[in-house]
């Protein structure tokens, strides 16, 4: 009977391996062909119709094989991609991804540990990469850190923590009921949304977050900062933390660290910076002077997918205090008792330092990454990013019909297009509208915001495969796409004149 | 000037892309022959000093190339995986993987898009995933959803609806401290620690998470449950959640989920149901009045990577009411805007329905391992790891010296090595050194956990390259290691005889 049993058991492994490795070569011709040519495509296109209808289809109950999947693949989903890979791609704030990563993301799925700890070789290739964060951003060596989905997660680590240890009572296992302070905490009003999420999901309330106003130069208003706090304190408030920016999201401003570091020191604050992509100018001899004072922070957010250019996701979140850390999140019952040898040994368990238990090997690819290209490498494109975004902000202060609407401290320019017909309404519509016409022609994929109440095309370079003259082919059309709409009848109605 | 500088641009990719193209193609044979000859390895084997020794070194600065890295890949991490990958590895719940799903990995991250919303392919890749999780589970299909990092975040995910719209004031708006009752919520003993994690997280404190006791079978003791809310108004608190287990992570216990859903609706609670693995038996005609009631929870939280035996990261979390899902978590801040054409148009947003703003292509594993084997599949392979639960279970019977220590409802079988010489701290410690001596061997590894104070050797099958034979094999090993101990003089000496 059990003879009979063995031979009708099945798997989900291929009946002809040979067939899935002939598979597997034909989608790395086709991906790394899909990358070498990027540039010769539209960066974006909608999605047909024909296409959003395909994904409507029914759950597959019969199995219809690897090879039928990947022409679906092919037909269905590279086509029509969001378009970060391309070398005009400047929206938000995304990554552009490299070959080697990509490779390295299937070979971390092939051999598809779980990274929350026990005695493998995964846990020390994680550990290695947070020693070289920690030294890329000259962070002290002995913090603990944890390679987290991305910026959001980070902050919230780094927050929790900020909470959990500042709360002058057990907050875990209390809650914030036991606090008879509201406990609040403070960032500029440019501070990334995911600050604001991180603060709900902790319970301590959006209105615990006090935005303090910015400068000019969209950096935090260090006297309002103080008397926000002083005002707090005497209301029976308890100010419990700093957000620092590290590169806001809107301009790439960054606060003063230092003073943040010596303000939070002063006040028995936690120091967070929230350096999702502004940290990484760390790594440069030359632009680490304007990050000076991330290194004081007590708990450090940044991504590895937004300027280091890996795919996603990988973000880091480094906490100074490595008890700290570990007593926010650490939780062993017993189906995870730690042991002393076997495969339950060893000494690294990083679910004792985040919210997953299970963990996927992100690690790799940010080992192999910097391993492939060296840290120098990083330095130079962060740098030449830099670079590119002064020369696209000469290139918009050089155009008649251009307008810059903030300060370029870093990687990202806002701009617009400007008309002396119009009045300030009708030139956000006409932005508006010239972004989206922009997109459609494929040509080049900036994203927006709000400046000062304008509506800013907004160019955020961490993209490798940039070029200087992909800046002036988007300033070719911008202004070509915003003199067609001068004769739009829509906006010419409107005119002041 | 320009056309200088142009030239002297750098990028991340490769100079010869005919190379990396060898590259990938010798990685796609390395790892495919790596996972079809699984089986001649052993399981797991500590990491040598050596290899602990290199990942010592310091950061590269300087390149070292794509060749040299893939090297220093096979050389020091290939060789010492978690083992989760072979056919004998049953510990904690971990899942498989597959071929197509680690192919499928490399595919979505050569295309990295970022899946937090516009209007791109991956948003339907993920919308459809969605909706065939919903048909799987028989979950309604106006549900929202989200594909999160696993079963720790869709907990949190669920949790943090659940007490958002329980709160009878504006929780995101004014954190805990508005509520003028402690909101207190409600699961059993063998609930996971995610849970445990998220209440802590969320500012509700440990102590609002009430652990009401087990029966026999480890489900949670409904009379116990009713009078423990009931209590808990009497002192004035506010019971907002219960939280069911579809798979407890110690025995694979479900409880009465149609009760705790009849109990939930009459108490104006939330229904949260933690499915981690075990709301995939859902997907079999046969295990499906196992986990009945599981459609009627208001969340569901569960693993792709576990009993669907996809490459980490992959978990995903349904909330019934799309309205109370959103209203949780959506922030939008002006350079988030959506527009109604172009790039940031498109109507599906999962930033706006969970913790992450940037997010990986998860989606694309899921949506092509679905394609690839079809559901049936699925709920074969489930099913034939319940049968060989069951199978062991019936092994351990037969086998004096082994006793089964806990019933064997779904895939988890518990049961542990026996000595008549022996008390019960001893046998405790034997087999523990016996599991230790296991992982050693490299010819099995399950986990451990404790039950009524006994150490268990826990078996968890969330495995699609198990066989009967290995469960035979296993049974053997137990008792050879186990009769060895017998000799051991440290437990000798330690026998009450």
């Amino acid at each position: 009977m059990n003879t009979e049993n063995v031979t009708k058991e099945e798997s989900l492994d291929p009946e002809d391996w040979q067939l899935m490795r002939n598979l597997g070569h034909r989608m790395v011709d086709d991906m790394l062909t899909y990358l070498e040519t990027v540039r010769d495509r539209h960066v974006w296109q909608p999605v047909p119709n024909e296409v959003k209808a395909f994904f409507r289809q029914p759950l597959p109950m019969e199995a219809q094989g690897a090879e039928h999947t990947y022409r679906d693949f092919l037909q269905y989903v590279l086509p029509h991609p969001m378009g970060n890979i391309h070398p005009r791609f400047w929206g938000w704030v995304i990554g552009t991804g490299t070959p080697l990563g990509m490779l390295a993301d299937m070979l971390a799925a092939g051999m598809n540990p779980n990274v929350g700890g026990a005695d493998h070789v995964a846990n020390y290739v994680e550990s290695q990469v947070l020693h070289w964060c920690k030294q890329m951003l000259a962070y002290p060596d002995e913090a603990s850190g944890l390679l987290v989905s991305g910026g959001s997660m980070a902050n919230l680590v780094g927050l929790t923590v900020a909470r959990n240890t500042k709360a002058e009572f057990d907050l875990r296992q209390d809650g914030i009921y036991a606090s008879d302070r509201k406990m609040t905490l403070y960032g500029s009003t440019e501070t990334h949304s995911s600050v604001q999420k991180a603060v709900e999901l902790l319970g301590l309330g959006g209105s615990a977050f006090r935005q303090v106003p910015v400068d000019k130069d969209f950096q935090i208003d260090l006297p309002e900062l103080e008397s926000t706090i002083a005002r707090d304190r005497r209301g029976g408030c308890q100010p419990f933390c700093a957000v620092g920016n590290a590169g806001t999201v809107n301009t790439g401003a960054i606060d003063d660290l230092e003073a943040l570091a010596r303000i939070c020191q002063r006040e028995n604050m936690w120091f967070h910076v929230d350096g999702a992509f502004g940290a990484l100018a760390g790594l440069s001899l030359e632009l680490r002077p304007l990050v000076a004072g991330m290194e004081k922070a007590d708990s450090l957010a940044f991504d590895l997918h937004k300027w280091m250019y890996m795919p996603y996701e990988v973000g880091c979140a480094l906490v100074r205090h490595e008890e700290a850390h570990r007593k926010a999140f650490a939780l062993t019952p017993d189906y995870l008792t730690h042991a002393d040898r076997g495969l339950a040994g060893g000494k690294i368990w990083f679910s004792d330092y985040g919210v997953q238990l299970s963990r996927g090997f992100r690690a790799l690819k940010v080992w192999m990454s910097i391993k492939e290209h060296g840290v120098q490498k990083y330095a130079k494109l962060i740098e030449q990013n830099v670079d590119q975004a002064r020369y696209l902000a000469m290139l918009v202060e050089d155009a008649a019909d251009l307008q810059l609407l903030a300060p370029v401290p870093l990687n990202i320019v806002c701009f617009r297009f400007i008309a002396d017909r119009y009045d300030n309404d009708t030139l956000n519509e006409v932005n508006k509208e010239l972004l989206i016409r922009l997109h459609e022609s494929g040509i080049a994929a900036p994203s927006y915001t709000s400046i000062n109440g304008n509506y800013a095309l907004r160019v955020a370079i961490t993209n490798h495969r940039s070029r200087r003259d992909d800046f002036e082919l988007l300033v070719e059309e911008v202004v070509r796409l915003g003199n067609t709409l001068l004769d739009d009848a829509r906006f010419c109605r409107r005119s002041p004149g």
